[in-house]
């Protein structure tokens, strides 16, 4: 089977000199992946020159519009339809792909792809899921800021995309699900946390409870539903601690030249503890309760973290994981019978 | 002048074995310190044996309960009454002590106060307010969970309280206060972060407007106001990727003989980065908006981050910041006349 990948080649902050190169490379490692780079055609000929790869399957496909990054959705969505998120997200519609990746701006291509894509039956609001890692693995959080204000039904909805996602993509029977909320007994929760804890207790996932931020990152927990800003909040916090701690890293490092010759030494040692975390192994989140594939890169992404999202968008298409969520959503949030509550624990 | 502190000896996971040495540490450190240990007389004074210290600078107040870490704060409010807790939080309303610091749970410790002491004048909810590295210093982020479902009323009130705290302890003129929302433009925040944008922004504060979870750490915004919630799902969500690179550093370093002696030499600059970020340095959160002070030292404190609970309740005493915060915050909510505003900027 020929798996085929649509490419938003303009978009992310480096547009087409990370897009381009990070085809190639998705192209060399799987001899299954078609792809078809949608965007200025001339500037993706120059670009694809510096490159060797298999030409049988490569495509451009011409958009004369970009959305920028700091296009608001409702702009993207009227007066952007020649842009190169649209009209990928057009060849998926229209089944002459069957993924999209674009780093181009989040709430723009979600709206663009709700649009284009439509939501699943029984999904209310599509939901941004990017996987994390953690002590032991990495856990998928979901969803990282496309939805305020959720109802209890919504956050549900996300437990069982997460639940579907996890064990298509890392053939996880039974992924253990969490909803994050705070410790404070007495005071726990907002009404939609406590809503949606009775609707996921009642269901068939893995329920392990309540989580806490911190556990997020202990690898107890396969699944973490989130209202979007809170899960943006524990996103972009965690991002900027990580920064931090590089950053005084670097600079206990390079104080002085026997720091960095100690630096030089421990060189090997720092280099796969880094690659241990580093992030751009977990670019590419899954825009999940659409009907098709669409996979968000970070915005500045580089060519490692742009193949990684190719490599995801390939992996949910051999996973069928839209069909999933289809199917699972309506069983999943059922209350099971006795026995099979049985069975399942 | 000297300043009288009492401690919650009984509080925390560790109890007497960290609050009294730390105790002792705080003494040494401080000669205008005085420092009443509250709990059981018997096992403090066996714990006192193993310590030389100024005994005309310590005291002991007898008190015969102790408030779990897994009592609720209504059975800590209404059956403790005999506890290390509310005795050291009694000493501070009847002026035998000027600030109260414990390790016991937060929620008993926030109740109770609230009970013992009051609130501010114009301060519906006491916050709980912490400080953090960044890469140039430090932050103050308020609330951490004591509020959940705030108004926008109660947010600026975090705002000021912050601003006051900023400026006392860090003698900071002007400490940049910033609203802690997500980056999605059209989709931005909940309604009580707009109300609390709206008020702040007719305020004297030096309001730099949203800041986003990655900012808390990027030493550009002095303070952080937020809901509890949010507050508490980024202090989590930093605090469980922080302990998380800290396992895979450890990791790295001990998978040989070879990698072991690696960091043996980089020992000292590990020592060093490890310095700069040491949580136990940011020990001892202030319970912002009562008439006293309350300083909650973190459950598992050792002795060093439990001697820095002590020294923030001493500087605290020193800049008066109750009153000041009582002073401020009828003013700084008050949209100020022009002129007073262009003098301010």
């Amino acid at each position: 089977m020929t798996i085929k990948v649509a490419i938003d080649a303009m978009g992310g902050d480096h547009g087409l000199s990370v897009t381009v190169p990070a085809s190639i490379d998705a192209l060399q490692k799987f001899s299954d992946l078609h792809i078809t780079l949608v965007g200025k055609k001339q500037l993706i000929e120059s670009e694809l020159a510096n490159h060797q790869y298999d030409t049988s399957r490569l495509t451009i496909e011409h958009a004369e519009q970009v959305v920028e990054m700091d296009d608001l959705p409702s702009k993207a969505l009227r007066n952007k339809r020649q842009s190169s998120m649209r009209i990928a997200l057009n060849l998926v519609k229209d089944d002459q792909a069957q993924a999209c990746v674009s780093a181009g701006n989040t709430g723009a291509l979600m709206a663009v792809a709700k649009f284009v894509l439509k939501t699943l039956p029984g999904i209310e609001r599509p939901a941004i899921c990017t996987s994390m890692p953690t002590m032991k693995g990495h856990v998928h959080v979901l969803d990282l800021g496309a939805n305020v204000g959720c109802t209890g039904e919504n956050l549900a909805q996300f437990a069982v995309m997460g639940s579907v996602l996890a064990k298509a993509v890392d053939d996880n029977p039974h992924p253990r699900v969490g909803l994050l909320n705070i410790g404070e007994e007495e005071i726990k929760g907002h009404q939609r946390i406590k809503d949606a804890h009775q609707i996921i207790s009642g269901s068939k996932i893995n329920y392990i409870g309540y989580v806490e931020g911190d556990d997020i990152y202990k690898g107890d927990t396969d699944v973490v539903a989130c209202d979007g800003f809170d899960g943006n909040i524990a996103l972009k916090s965690s991002e900027g601690v990580a920064k931090m701690i590089a950053f005084y890293l670097r600079e206990a490092f390079n104080r002085n030249l026997l720091t960095k010759f100690i630096g030089l030494c421990a060189y090997p040692v720092l280099k796969s503890f880094k690659d241990k975390v580093d992030p751009r192994r977990y670019n590419g989140a899954s825009l999940l309760g659409l009907r098709k594939i669409v996979i968000k890169s970070h915005g500045g992404a580089d060519r490692f973290s742009f193949y990684h999202a190719i490599a995801e968008a390939r992996l949910e298409v051999i996973k069928n994981v839209p069909d999933l969520i289809s199917e699972e959503v309506s069983q999943l949030l059922v209350a099971p019978p006795v026995d099979d509550a049985q069975q399942a624990s």
